[in-house]
């Protein structure tokens, strides 16, 4: 059982952390926005923190784990479509065969994304989601992925709420994806996940209503999504927001334009050993235009290996 | 100054209410669903209450509130549009010819719409509806509108807050238009309401990220629109839902499918001489087929003239 945001004793505060510049910051902020006393004093109505969730809340390596779930299901659902077998992008999925499945590009990967995940209702979805989760391991960590999250962001998530922050997830993964696990496992209301979503459509027969989910994406909450997102579904500006990628910029500079004092953060992946290190060349959380306006504007940026102790929740005493 | 639902003191309960069954009947299911010893107990997470706001939580007589504001906006902007003075739908609300204005229909209606919501950036809007809102009085009864809410209703949303039910507005008005406002007046924080939006853009000049709104609907959250919009900000089914018109059914409905305990709760316009008298009829907040399915599965009907002590804050002592 992983330790869940929940399990965080009060009063722990950022305890995986070291004493670090990073952290020193945070509180800093922290202390200071909370203070009635201070100038830059936050009312807790406009004490609003999105987090990103795949490389800022837990890992994205080799791929999003949201991928894994999509060819997870693909394997499942083939059993209904012999036809699969002959044809890509299904058939390079159902043979294991990772580089068939990169040469279909973007459109291979969304046609399986939209293959298994529409067509079904949001009630089906959120129990599929449900039952894979609780089951489905990492391919070379060998561990759920709920086990996968950074312990030092679940405290810092808890830290933040324990200082009356509005905790919210602005992730480019799937909303009705996220929503099932993610409230037990970060401790972050379902209604304060905001992600992408397919549009969906209403049906009401025998008496039953019912929401289906359409092939079309409604929001794609990456880049100048997150700002869309937050302004659609939060309705102000953040005043703290942490990210991990390019894909963050837009949302960071949205805190950056608040009135407010603002926070912002970003993850860098530098421990090669107990997690994955990787930046501006890599293919999943490229963080190069962000690493530089970062530095530039002075943004905190977290040095996962130097900043903190441990990475997962189980990584301390509590082996499993 | 209107009366808040912060100014409610704690305590004091629906006091606004007769002792007839509607009370009875909401307060028996909170005590029923928030006591641990009871088999239809809902945990804290799952205690989300929807409520409609035109008819509901304010009148919308002899038209939504928010039309109003549009009627100000396009008579404001029509210096910039002198062209307006002889084009449909603008000269009939520049001549305040309501007669024509109506038989523009519900294309010039929503012409309207979109040249007084559209074509600017957030924040503008934002600062133009405050202006508004804190101006602009009702045309008979000649009080800002912010005091023309049900002072009953908002005890109702202050009781379901005091038992740990997370309330949402779920509106057909505009999510733009209530945020700079509602929060105040009904103590519901802005990312817990939902409401119509338009399509937005981000830009990015000179270094500073806004968002401009679209003339293009992105939800139209009325009828089925409300169950979508839902499950899109909220993503799970309330257990108390309340609403006014037939453009509720769908919400009722979705809360009635709850598979845990819920309430579902319609108000009756009954009450000609404090408020307006209408229902099935009409044009605004038709209830006619909502009226059917609440008698026929027992929902609460709520009948303002005999329920309700008081409509509005100020009709009590405090007087203005
Ligand atoms: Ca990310
Ligand atoms: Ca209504």
């Amino acid at each position: 059982k992983p330790t869940t945001s929940r399990e965080i004793e009060d009063g722990n505060g950022l305890s995986s952390w070291n004493d670090v510049a990073s952290k020193q910051a945070i509180m800093a902020f922290v202390e200071e926005v909370t203070n009635p006393e201070s100038p830059h004093f936050i009312e807790e109505k406009d004490r609003i923190a999105t987090f990103d969730n795949d490389g800022t809340l837990w890992s994205e390596q080799p791929m999003y784990f949201q991928f894994f779930f999509a060819i997870d299901r693909i394997k499942a659902m083939s059993e209904d479509h012999p036809e699969w077998k002959d044809k890509q992008p299904y058939k390079a999925v159902l043979e294991n065969d990772m580089d068939a499945l990169m040469a279909q590009g973007g459109t291979g990967l969304l046609q399986l994304v939209m293959a298994s995940h529409t067509g079904l209702t949001t009630d089906e979805f959120e129990r599929i989601v449900r039952d894979w989760i609780s089951t489905a391991k990492h391919p070379t960590k060998n561990k759920p992925y709920t086990e996968l999250v950074f312990q030092p962001m679940l405290e810092l998530v808890k830290y933040l709420q324990q200082h009356e922050f509005k905790v919210f997830i602005v992730s480019g993964g799937g909303v009705d994806f996220m929503r099932p696990w993610a409230e037990e496992v970060y401790g972050i209301p379902r209604d304060q996940i905001v992600g992408s979503s397919f549009k969906t459509e209403y049906a009401y027969n025998d008496g039953k209503p019912e929401i289906m989910i359409l092939p079309e994406i409604d929001l794609n909450d990456d880049k100048e999504g997150k700002p869309i997102g937050i302004h659609s579904y939060i309705g102000r500006k953040p005043v703290f927001a942490a990210g991990n990628s390019d894909g963050d910029l837009q949302m960071l500079r949205w805190a950056d334009a608040n009135i407010k004092k603002s926070f912002k953060l970003y993850v860098h992946h530098t421990d090669g050993e107990r997690e994955w290190a990787y930046d501006s060349t890599s293919h999943i959380g490229t963080f190069k235009a962000g690493w530089e306006e970062a530095l530039q504007k002075d943004w905190v940026i977290v040095d996962m290996k130097r900043d903190w102790k441990i990475i997962y929740p189980n990584d301390g005493g509590n082996t499993d």
